[in-house]
């Protein structure tokens, strides 16, 4: 076994380390244990054409239930643009505090049922009555989901940091206008794409025991997992210099209506964009 | 540019190959750009319990929308319920047949709303009223997927194959039964882990032409593009002695509710097991 797994674990799941990093250990596995969300880009980075292309093809290279692929995605360099886009998402106005007006790249991944719907016209059927399911709309966030992390990992093989930016949902209408949107297509989230600044600052986060999300033959969630987990991060937070206690920070997301910033509208949004959950 | 970036553009497009390569390419492009899915397995492969925990590492170190960490995964070994779930699934009973039954280990993943419930309720606040939203069922399935997505990767580059088993949605409430699932915990979909038989005869399928889902600034998709699509994937069918037309198995799957084998009922699934889409 290589140091670099079992040094991965350790990051990964911090002290005490719970199970064992197998015999063969793999690039891949390296380069996705060493994932960190990088929100500071250097201003003099650009991505350039051939990169996106490669980032789209790694995108396009993840399963798609029936080969349907039910998404897209825009690629939105213009600055304007982007500043319009952070401003949607709360970002704060000065770029320098901003991941989405830093970076040089964003992408907006879409559920993109009206491909669908165009060719199923296309062969003489007179609706497209199972799109307007709760399970199309399910097949289109999963296959978009899948892609966009093909894209991010492939992101960080070259070299390349980035950001998931779910914030624009606060504002998916907006966000659907600006990008010219037709009906039956929504804007899931964001994915900054840049050079990282000072990324040995950015530490990586430790994620839950296994035991907590692992279970064997039947779910069996035993609390005691949860308490560790919160020690764990504790540690983190205290290094980082930031305030302790994620059952806060989940409870801050989840406790109130409050906590959805505008979410709680999402429904009402994808309805208004064709999705009709039924 | 390596020969083995340009062949794997090939593969994945079809010809004529739309867009060039990077001159840096990765391990990891490479691995995502050779996906193919695995339905048939050999039957005297294991998965052991070191790689396990490196998929599930893998599946971690994914982002998730603020560290919620909104699923989990049950991992089934035993032969019967394996076999129980191929049915479910609605594969076919001759394990021969049947991904499910062949594989030595089936991945369930979960949309896993009950464990930030519990995590909130830890923290004195009456309810998890948040949770009840659309909002935080998609955030599950975003995390759920994109986690997926880190493991299947992994698992491929250890040299297994997988195949994503979106069917279990066919019968959600028995799947839920069968794994002992709580109130708000949700199967989105399994995947099969094992060693593949005969890869070789497996072909890598070619996608839409990255001017059909990438699209710059603002969307504009020019339907000229999925014409190049049905020519490009009419070969590959042919190739492989299948019947041809993506619009016809697009059609078949949307066309009419029959087209969603079951899966017209998935609200009221998710009603059942917690998840109200408010």
């Amino acid at each position: 076994m290589s140091v670099s797994a079992k040094a991965s674990y350790r990051l990964r799941y911090g002290a005490p380390v719970v199970g064992e990093p197998p015999a063969e250990w793999t690039e891949v596995l390296a380069q996705q244990l060493a994932h960190r969300s990088v929100r500071r880009y250097r201003a003099d980075g650009e991505v350039s054409d051939e990169t996106l292309s490669a980032l789209i093809a790694a995108a396009q290279s993840a399963p798609t239930s029936g080969n349907l692929q039910l998404w897209s995605v825009v690629a939105v360099r213009e600055d304007a643009r982007r500043h319009r886009l952070a401003a949607l998402a709360g970002e704060q106005a000065n770029p320098i505090q901003s991941s989405v007006a830093q970076a040089p790249l964003f992408l907006v991944w879409l559920a993109d049922l009206a491909r669908a719907r165009q060719v199923t016209s296309k062969t003489g059927s007179a609706t497209a009555e199972g799109a307007d399911f709760v399970e199309a709309a399910l097949l289109s966030f999963i296959d978009v989901a899948l892609a966009a992390q093909n894209a991010s990992l492939a992101a960080e093989s070259l070299g390349l940091g980035t950001v998931f930016v779910g914030a624009i949902r606060n504002k998916p209408l907006e966000v659907a206008a600006e990008l010219g949107l037709p009906p039956n297509v929504f804007p899931v989230f964001g994915l900054t794409v840049g050079h990282p600044d000072r990324l040995e600052e950015t530490a990586v986060k430790p994620r839950l025991p296994q035991e907590a999300v692992l279970h064997r033959e039947q779910y069996s969630l035993d609390p005691a997992h949860l308490e560790t987990y919160e020690d764990v991060l504790n540690g983190f937070y205290a290094e980082a210099g930031l305030p302790e206690g994620w059952a806060q920070r989940v409870a801050h997301r989840f406790g109130s209506v409050a906590g959805l910033k505008g979410r709680e509208h999402l429904r009402a949004a994808l309805f208004d964009r064709g999705f009709q959950l039924r």
